[in-house]
């Protein structure tokens, strides 16, 4: 039996063969060591040149579908089991569309008070032959050395750029952290950042969950290996830890051998005096892992983040990465970098916190004047979010229910919770809404909250 | 005793007032309990207005430096610990600037063929203000379903937008894997990828590393959980597995239930007949995980990969990291995801092709005319890379030595193992040297090398 081709105009003819025999080799319409015709025979058949046949036969043979024996021509390649058939692929699910009108989402910023255009000015500078090989995989040093300045001048840490590691996410680092740490007990604050906690738990690590009083973070009971605190603000509760707090921890973390990470998040966006320095300043670094992120000072959906690591880990963690490659665009870690040495990041916080001021003014005034008494606002003091309070006759669930009915998203803070239940607060982040429509927002929950009491 | 202040001009009064009290409270001038001076008396003292006291002794006080008694003021506030003094932070590292005049490195691509003003062109497009928030964790949906039209057609892999997920890496990816399956027994090819089997050996899995034969990766012997392949072109060694191999692999994995990570790192260069098939496509994603990374097609320094599972494990892996954030830039994403939809990656990948395979040529040429006989080319079909086979008399470490020597940057192949030792073989990469200096490059490598005979 003469075997069977289509051909059509939109393939080459090589390519016709090819992938017809393959097909009946792998239907087993050819079996295992049947002869192919010859080429010469083949090419007759289908009127192509010999040369064509031969393509389609060499691409077979080098896949393996078909071998040659000398002076016999081409045999199917013998194997005994069945070819997979195609599965049916899933229907594509679609993303969930967020169709809330207003916006109290935590975690977000305002992107409408970014400068994209000078930002596409470096981009373009930056965006040159020579930076797109890979650099050190620890992060550019350009990027590093302005990072290293940056803490120095702002948050009184002193390191050097060999300090300091960069991710693709406070995440990304943590989990580079508990890697290299391996399987031991850590801590994390009760409420805290459920992020966090979820890294802990996929890599199974035995997690004290430590409860938060008025001064924020306690010290665990546990001998743990590292403790995740986040001094400046809390979150989600939002109170700033005071010099006593974090002397005790230090005090704690240096007898029992333990290092305290502290994320420092948000501390950007102080309203009320002078930021508060960190951990990493007060104890220069030794018990103290620092991480700080350009997720709320420029651009969330960037996925750059920072480590910076005591002296006394650094020669070990370098050790323990040699094999590992970077983890963030060089370009746009470049591009951060020049935005640093050019003043345009500190000129952008500045802005951003008169920005992030004028609307947390609001929304307290607003909360005041619409929500009333009943409603308590607790840590309002830093950051881009702050907690609500509900009454008793309104529930976290049921107020985002309302919120979301009124087209008014709003984060839950129970998830931030790992033991324990509570059911009468919400956040309200005041990042990405508008100014001019925090009132009517507020309005409206009023509404829909007051009316369900 | 009055407290003393120095003034300067470059900081304001509050901030020089609360600086240098902080500064007496850390060295203990003032003791824990002492009394500060009342605000009317200490601005009358240093001529300033009370609010500028007012506001130095709130910042302290919000910091907990000190502390207020009901109408009795403000005091030092009591510690027991010794306040940490800076340590003196290292010296700067320089990194190791390479001085090499020739490049043959492996894994790296020619940088002056890239389109840097099309790339610049789609991100100028891309970066606006809506996509600066996060998108989904799992990488943006554009370049997801773009992903996923391009793995069909150009491998006949077939999956949905929803099997696909965005990571900064080959490595980055593996190590989610590992993650998500947690201490389990892991293969490997030996030689292999060594910067997989690093991963490996940071997540503490017990690993064994299977020999490759002439058809490339051969089978386990142990009850592994995933096994670390790349048959398109094995790395380092180059040879491409044949289909009884390939067979015999799946029948493997699908009998003992692991699951083959099938890297197929470099496939779009090869230079005799048509790309071989993945694994992923006989088997249509049943048993096989697949990676793909655009660092060979596009950009190094970009690092975005990506890793398509089996529908059977999607919801899983889903579940299990619905706490995670993204960790590559969504513009650059977007960027990559227009590159391919307006058919610009296509157009690179067929340039850089023929580059390539120019390249190769005048290179495999060169060597046999002035290294000789005695050196043997292997692996040579595809990739950017090829093995060379070093004569009885020179050895990998002498041959490295003495051609950085001549300014020549060549990289092992001994590293690639993890239980054997070579001693005699070389990574040629011909991905980054500019053509017309290949044959100036192997002329001074053959210089080097006979005259050590």
């Amino acid at each position: 039996m003469e075997l069977q081709f289509i051909f059509t105009k939109d393939k080459s003819k090589y390519i016709i063969i090819y992938e017809q025999l393959k097909e009946k080799i792998i239907k087993q319409i050819m079996k295992p060591n049947e002869k192919l015709p010859s080429k010469r025979k083949l090419a007759e058949q289908l009127n192509v040149s010999i040369h064509t046949v031969k393509e389609a036969y060499e691409q077979l043979a080098s896949e393996g579908y078909i071998y040659s024996a000398e002076r016999s021509g081409y045999f199917v390649s013998p194997y005994d089991i069945a070819w997979q058939q195609p599965i049916s692929t899933q229907t594509e699910k679609e993303t969930e569309e967020d169709t809330s009108v207003y916006n109290f989402q935590n975690g977000q910023v305002d992107d409408q008070a970014f400068p994209l255009r000078e930002w596409l000015k470096i981009y373009k500078k930056q965006l040159v032959s020579t930076h797109l090989p890979n650099a050190d995989w620890q992060g550019e040093r350009y990027l590093r050395e302005q990072i290293s300045i940056y803490v120095e001048k702002s948050r009184g840490v002193s390191c050097t750029a060999d300090q300091v590691y960069i991710y693709s996410g406070t995440q990304h680092q943590l989990q580079e952290l508990c890697r290299f740490f391996g399987t031991v007990q850590a801590a994390i604050e009760e409420p805290g950042f459920k992020r966090a906690a979820a890294v802990f738990q996929q890599n199974r690590l035995s997690v004290e969950y430590v409860p938060v009083d008025e001064k924020g973070a306690s010290l665990p009971q546990s001998d743990c290996r590292f403790y995740y605190v986040t001094p400046a603000h809390q979150f989600p509760l939002g109170m700033v830890m005071p010099i006593d707090r974090k002397l005790e921890l230090l005090k704690w973390a240096s007898e029992s051998g333990t290092y305290l990470i502290e994320d420092d998040y948000d501390a950007e966006f102080r309203y009320k005096g002078n930021p508060i320095p960190p951990l990493a300043q007060i104890d220069q670094l030794q018990r103290v892992i620092y991480f700080g992120t350009f997720s709320k000072t420029l651009i969330p959906s960037l996925r750059i983040s920072y480590m910076i690591l005591p002296v006394e880990l650094h020669e070990q963690f370098r050790q323990f990465n040699k094999e590992q490659k970077a983890t963030v665009s060089r370009i746009e870690q470049r591009v951060v970098a020049e935005f640093m040495e050019f003043g345009l990041y500190t000129k952008h916080i500045a802005k951003m916190r008169t920005l992030y001021r004028k609307k947390r003014e609001k929304l307290l005034e607003c909360i005041n004047e619409w929500l009333g008494n009943e409603f308590e606002i607790i840590g309002d003091l830093a950051g881009l979010h702050i907690i609500l309070k509900l009454p008793e006759w309104l529930d976290e669930e049921k107020a985002i229910q309302l919120a979301a009915q009124a087209g008014i998203a709003i984060d839950p803070i129970s998830s931030s919770y790992q033991t324990i239940e509570v059911r009468h607060y919400v956040m309200i982040g005041y990042g990405a809404i508008p100014f001019e429509e925090i009132e009517e927002a507020v309005r409206l929950l009023a509404n829909v909250w007051n009316s369900n009491q």
